[in-house]
């Protein structure tokens, strides 16, 4: 234990504090990879002595801890969780607040917001009123915004009151190990490196498919939608991971630079029918909290061209949807191939749930005969058995960095701002447009049409 | 079943005879690739009626067949099996063999020489009384000759009895599945055949290590040695297929076109202690048959150059040995490195007795650090439980080319010369160096010379 913090989290009731924050909180204890001496301070609405609640975390913690679960490392984090009642959206009770961490010597203050976005700016009121609030870190649950233009304005209201460089966007797709590894498959081998531009690769599939349909969570998602829930925030920074040049070094500017560079490139499309279907599932309309009549997207997928020498020409395809035939997250590099004959090499990083890389590579077929085939060279990380015990969660990986002030995988608001910029364009061109919304069977590959949009192009999707 | 054609084996109660030929028949009846009315006449010296013989065989069938025993199927290649008893070494034999051959109507004469070399002359000059010999074809056991004079000698004999495309010079790792599939991966997959030259590859290592010692085999091998049992046949025809440049065809003289072209590429080692070590394992001069104060090499390395376009300044290593740690054939393409903190990407082509092909790559450490470490993508073959029925063994696949006169997997009179002329080069130049046989103890990987050789270059074996 070294330095002293004190993590604070809004919305300590809720599903992700259950599910992830604390379960990843106790995790950090058994690995010993929290080196700060951190107390705990959840903030909720509901009636529960610190104590209670402590009660109640232990079985979410039984439940989604991804280590084994001891009594005595449970005490450890428990005994620092402190449960302060209040209604985070009156100012009022701001100074009480206050006043109870004064009680308790809280210094070094990280809050987390894992709350709706609309309630960002009433807390970052209410917080005026609590000493040192001002100098601390504050990590925020995405959506960030619902277009560009509450985006901006929610990012000057944070940025009035927290340091911008104190300003920790969760992406917890770039905590997923794989996601993180991109960069070294990329760059650490030259047999990838060598051969990672539109001169040899024929185009590159991002995959972020769900068996789950919107679930509880309805009224959320039917304001939202694929685009704005999955492809602006998770999957462009993938794709700008995947596309962009190696960094100087690995100082956090420079990845982000190069991050936005490949952003900043990419190319509003001419043609959306050509570039873009937005599909939803049959039964959706009949989901708890959902329209009877929503249009909202359960599917998207696009069509990128991004701009620049290493990439000119070459398309990305991006598809994410919810009620699939599986649950996938993959990027799919797809080399161009000798001749119609002979099947693409396919380089698969996958995500999850299986994280690995194969390669799909074609040999002769065994026996009397010459034929080719394909077979895949597969690298199954998740597979091994130590690999629970060494691969920490998202949510372990990003806390921990957000307490020791790295950077690098979080989002940045000049990234967050230019996705916006481009879904909100596409999304109001695809409206304009009156291609109708694409229907699609729960448990299908998604629509016929998004198949259909690869055909233009004489591409197919890669599945596994 | 469509043409008839009479197999005869020279050497018909020898090891290769139970253990490889009558077994391959055995499985060819099995798996329906064999096509031709074969009559099978086995010529020995022992006094075996057929029906005794072929009890004999079952025995061996049933041992080394890689399929079931199905005894109705064994019936099937035991009635077509005559055994016929002679002195071949006598001339004056051969009128009667024909009078044999007559009562038995055999017709399309395939001969298969399963004898040492040195018989070949007199079992030629004896088949001249034989009707129909000399428009048949004869398959050739190695070694081919003992140096590039006899050899030659050799060949001119054969050449003068038989065409020379009826010659099948049996080269039985060219039979190995995954010795035919080198061309596949290479030439059907653009991901390696872009990086497939000394600009992107360090060096290319082809191993053929052997776990057993001379055995029963002594008198024999210790008047051949390592060079010539392995590295002459084997591993120079290997070497020819992994350098050679793409073939314009799939006709026979395209490729064997190109893998002269790479022989003829080889360059003379200037310096012989910089190019090569040989070696001898402890105890191989107290081995049945072994003269007492042997210098015969059980092992052999070689750093070899080859002087086109493609290959120029890039080292292949080549060894083979006897009696090491373990049994592996592979040949393995080490690619340059980005930089001397990052372990070369290797893609490992394994032939025996793993047969797959692996990728040696770079992923980050699992966890919260960015150290790179290296891990394998694999494709075992031979892991599946349906290889055992679907890979033919090698003298399955060449008895059969050899029925339908594919010459493409056996060695041409012009490849096998151009061998001899290096090996009898780099070995006479060992000797008159003066340096002496290195020693390694059995079970080792072999002399610590040979690692020192690839130190002088900056290069290490690569050892799965």
């Amino acid at each position: 234990m070294s330095e002293k913090n004190t993590f604070t989290i809004f919305g300590g009731t809720g599903d992700l504090t259950f599910r992830k924050l604390i379960p990843a909180l106790y995790n950090m204890e058994m690995t010993g990879s929290n080196t700060f001496d951190t107390q705990i301070v959840v903030i909720g609405r509901r009636d529960y002595t610190s104590s209670a609640y402590r009660e109640l975390a232990r079985d979410w913690v039984e439940k989604f801890t991804r280590l084994s679960f001891r009594e005595e490392v449970y005490e450890k984090i428990a005994e620092r969780i402190l449960y302060y009642r209040m209604d985070f959206t009156k100012e009022e009770a701001y100074g009480e607040l206050n006043a109870f961490y004064r009680e308790n010597g809280a210094e070094n203050h990280v809050f987390y917001f894992a709350v709706a976005p609309r309630f960002f700016p009433v807390i970052v009121q209410g917080l005026k009123k609590v000493d040192g609030a001002r100098g601390g870190k504050v990590v925020l649950e995405k959506p960030f915004g619902e277009n560009l233009e509450a985006a901006a304005a929610l990012n000057e209201k944070m940025e009035a009151f927290f340091s911008p460089d104190h300003i920790y966007r969760i992406d917890h797709y770039l905590g997923k190990e794989m996601v993180r590894n991109i960069q070294t498959i990329r760059f650490a081998n030259p047999i990838f490196s060598n051969v990672w531009d539109a001169k040899h690769i024929r185009c590159i599939q991002i995959s972020a498919m769900e068996e789950v349909g919107v679930e509880t969570r309805g009224s959320y998602y039917d304001h939202s939608g694929a685009l704005k829930d999955m492809m602006q925030n998770h999957l462009f920074q993938i794709l700008s991971i995947v596309a962009m040049e190696q960094p100087q070094s690995s100082a956090v500017e420079d990845m982000h630079r190069e991050q936005m560079k490949v952003l900043s490139a990419l190319v509003m499309p001419e043609d959306i029918s050509g570039s873009m279907v937005l599909g939803q599932y049959g039964g959706y309309r009949e989901e708890p909290s959902v329209a009877p009549d929503s249009d909202t997207e359960t599917y998207a997928a696009v069509r990128l061209l991004v701009d620049n020498d290493r990439w000119r020409g070459m398309p990305f395809y991006i598809r994410t949807g919810k009620k699939l035939g599986e649950r996938e997250m993959q990027v799919a590099v797809v080399f161009k191939s000798p001749s119609p004959e002979v099947e693409s090499n396919i380089l698969n990083i996958r995500i999850q749930p299986t994280e690995g890389v194969y390669l799909q590579f074609n040999i002769k077929r065994p026996g009397e005969t010459d034929d080719i085939i394909q077979a895949k060279m597969d690298f199954c990380q998740s597979c091994s058995l130590e690999h629970h015990l060494n691969t920490p969660e998202a949510y372990e990986r990003l806390i921990g960095a957000c307490f020791r002030g790295e950077r690098s995988w979080f989002s940045q608001w000049d990234q967050v701002g230019i996705s916006w910029r481009y879904v909100d364009a596409v999304k109001a061109a695809y409206r304009s447009s009156g291609m109708p919304l694409a229907s699609y069977e729960p448990g299908s590959n998604g629509p016929q049409e998004a198949e259909r949009l690869l055909a233009i192009y004489g591409d197919t999707w890669f599945d596994n």
